[in-house]
C-alpha cells in the first residue's frame, strides 16, 4: 500500500506542482488503484508513472472545484481508449454524475466499461467489502467537500503448519477447521484448539485523505489513529485569518489535526504556488513544531504505508 | 502573425504530443491571441510559452471531441484567477455553451470577465471587424466539426510623406484627405490626386484552420489561396481506408487539399502516437510528394506567417 502524489498544488496548475490528484496504490491488496481527486492533467501526470489507468477501480472526488475535477472526463476517455473494460465507480458530492455525464454526452465519448456513480448525501460508510471499508464525512469548505477514511480489514494470522507438523497432526480437512479457529477432535483422541495453531493477526492500516477544508473537528474524527493523514496546507502558520476567509487550513492547523487524532504521519498537500521550494520547507517546519512526523509532499512522491509492528 | 502549436497529437495525450490546441498570435495586429481548440492540458502547455491567458480574446472550438475540448473549463478558470477581465468569446458547435456552463456551474467557478458564446448553426461569416473576417464551414467527421477561415483585411498603403514634402505640399488637414484617396485643390492652385501619394497596399493574410475531417471539398473551399492551411494528418498515405472508417485524413489527402486550394504552406497536425519522430517525418515525406511546402508540426513550434511580397 502506497500513496503516489500526482498533483500537490492549489488552484491553478504551475510548473512545479499540478492541481490535485493522488493514487492510493493497492496492488498487493487488491490489484487495483484508487484515485482521489482528478484535477486537469492527471492523466498527463500518470504518463510519467507506472500507474495503469485500466487498474483504476474507484475514483473518489472530495469536492467539485475545478482543480480537483477537470481532469476526470479525459481520464475516463483515455482509460476506455487504452482498452480498460473493468467497471469503474466514482464517488463524490452531488453533481459529480451530471458533470461527468454531460461531458461524455456532448463529446460523444462512448466508454468501453461500465461506469457507476455514488453521490454522497452525508456522513457514513460508502464502501465495504472483505478487505476495505471506506467512510466519509463532510468538511468545512466553501463548497461541499468530503474527507475519506480508508480502513483495511485486519489480516487473519497464518496457519502455523510447522507447529502442526511438529505435533504430528496429519494434513487434511482438519487444517481448514483449525485455520477457522475451531476446536477439533483427532482420530487419535487428542483435542486441538485452532487458536493455538494460528499466528498473530495483523492490524489493517488506516489512511485518511481529506478534501479542501478549514480546520474542523470532523477532520480529527476521520483521522483518528490513522497511519497516514493527507491534509491540505494552503496557507502558512501566521495566515489563519486568510485561511479562514478562503475556507482553507494553515500548516499549523493541519499539524494540530494530526496531533489531536494521534495519527502516525502527516502528509501536507494543496500547496499554494506562493510557497516555492524554500517556502514549502518552511510550511513543513511550522507543522513539525506541533506534530513531528509532518511532510510537505511533492508531485510524484511515493509514500509507503507499512503495517504497524 | 504567428501560429504557436500547443498540442499536435490525436486522441489521447502522449509524452511527445499533447492533445489539440493552437494559438493564432495576433499581437501586432490586435494585441490579442485567438485559440483554436483546447484539449486537456492546454493551460499547462501555455505555462511553457510566453502566451498570456488574459490576452486570449476568442476561442474557436472545431468540434466537441474530448481531445479538442476538455481543457476549456480549466483555462477559463485560470484566466479568471490570473486577473483577466477583458471579455472572451467562444465559438463552436451547438453544445459548447452547455458544456462550459455546466462545468463552471457545478464547480462553482465565478469568472471575473464576461463570457460570450457563438454556437455555429451552419456555414458562413461568424465574425467581422475592421481587421479580420472569420468564416466557417462544416467538414466531414463523426461528430459535427468545423473548419475556420481567418481573413485579414488588406492594409491600406502608407501616405508618402517624403513625396509630399518634395512636392512642397504643406502639412495640414490636406494630408488626411490625400491619405483617404481624395483629390484636393491646394491654395496655390495645384490639384493633387491622393492615389499619387499613397504607397502600395498590402494584401491581408489568410489562414485556414480545420477540425478533424475526412478529405472533403469543403476543406478545399475554406483553404482557397490561403497563406497557411492547418490540416489534420491522422493516418499515413496508404491508410485511406482506415482514415475513411475513422472519419480522418491521410497525409496525402491533406496535401491534395493544399494543392487543390493553391495554399502557400501546409501544416499537418493531429498526429497519431503511432507515428513517433521518424514516423512523423515519413508522413511529411508522403505529403511533399503531392505538395512540396508541407510540414508536420510539433508541440511548441511557432510558425511565422509573413505578408506576401
Ligand atoms: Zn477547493
Ligand atoms: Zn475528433
Amino acid at each position: 500500500m502506497e500513496i503516489e502524489f500526482l498533483g500537490t498544488g492549489a488552484g491553478s496548475p504551475a510548473k512545479a506542482r499540478n492541481v490535485s490528484s493522488l493514487a492510493l496504490r493497492l496492488l498487493d491488496e487488491r490489484n487495483a488503484v484508487w484515485l482521489f481527486d482528478c484535477g486537469e492533467g492527471t492523466q498527463h501526470q500518470i504518463l510519467n508513472t507506472t500507474l495503469k489507468p485500466r487498474k483504476i477501480e474507484k475514483i473518489f472526488i472530495t469536492h467539485l472545484h475545478g482543480d480537483h475535477l477537470f481532469g476526470l472526463p479525459g481520464l475516463l476517455s483515455s482509460r476506455s481508449f487504452q482498452g480498460g473494460n473493468e467497471p469503474l465507480t466514482i464517488y463524490g458530492p452531488r453533481g459529480i454524475k451530471e458533470y461527468v455525464q454531460t461531458s461524455l454526452r456532448l463529446s460523444e465519448s462512448a466508454l468501453t466499461y461500465p461506469l457507476k456513480f455514488v453521490e454522497l448525501s452525508g456522513d457514513g460508510v460508502i464502501f465495504d467489502d472483505a478487505t476495505f471499508t471506506v467512510s466519509c464525512k463532510r468538511l468545512d469548505h466553501k463548497i461541499v467537500s468530503f474527507g475519506y477514511r480508508i480502513v483495511e480489514k485486519d489480516h487473519q494470522g497464518e496457519l502455523l503448519v510447522d507447529k502442526l507438523a511438529a505435533a504430528k497432526v496429519p494434513s487434511g480437512p482438519v487444517y481448514g477447521q483449525l485455520k477457522a479457529g475451531k476446536t477439533v477432535s483427532l482420530p487419535d483422541g487428542r483435542t486441538l484448539n485452532g487458536k493455538d495453531f494460528i499466528g498473530p493477526s495483523q492490524k489493517g492500516r488506516i489512511v485518511t485523505i481529506l478534501g479542501d477544508t478549514r480546520k474542523t473537528r470532523r477532520a480529527t474524527e476521520l483521522a483518528q489513529d490513522a497511519d497516514v493523514l493527507v491534509h491540505e496546507s494552503t496557507f502558512a502558520a501566521n495566515e489563519s485569518k486568510l485561511a479562514r476567509n478562503y475556507y482553507h487550513s494553515t500548516s499549523e492547523q493541519a499539524a494540530q489535526v494530526a496531533h489531536d487524532a494521534h495519527v502516525g504521519r502527516l502528509l501536507m498537500n494543496h500547496i499554494s504556488a506562493r510557497y516555492n521550494g524554500r517556502g514549502a520547507k518552511e510550511l513543513e517546519r511550522q507543522a513539525r513544531a506541533t506534530f513531528a512526523n509532518s511532510k510537505v509532499v511533492r508531485d510524484f512522491d511515493v509514500i509507503d504505508i507499512p503495517f504497524k509492528k
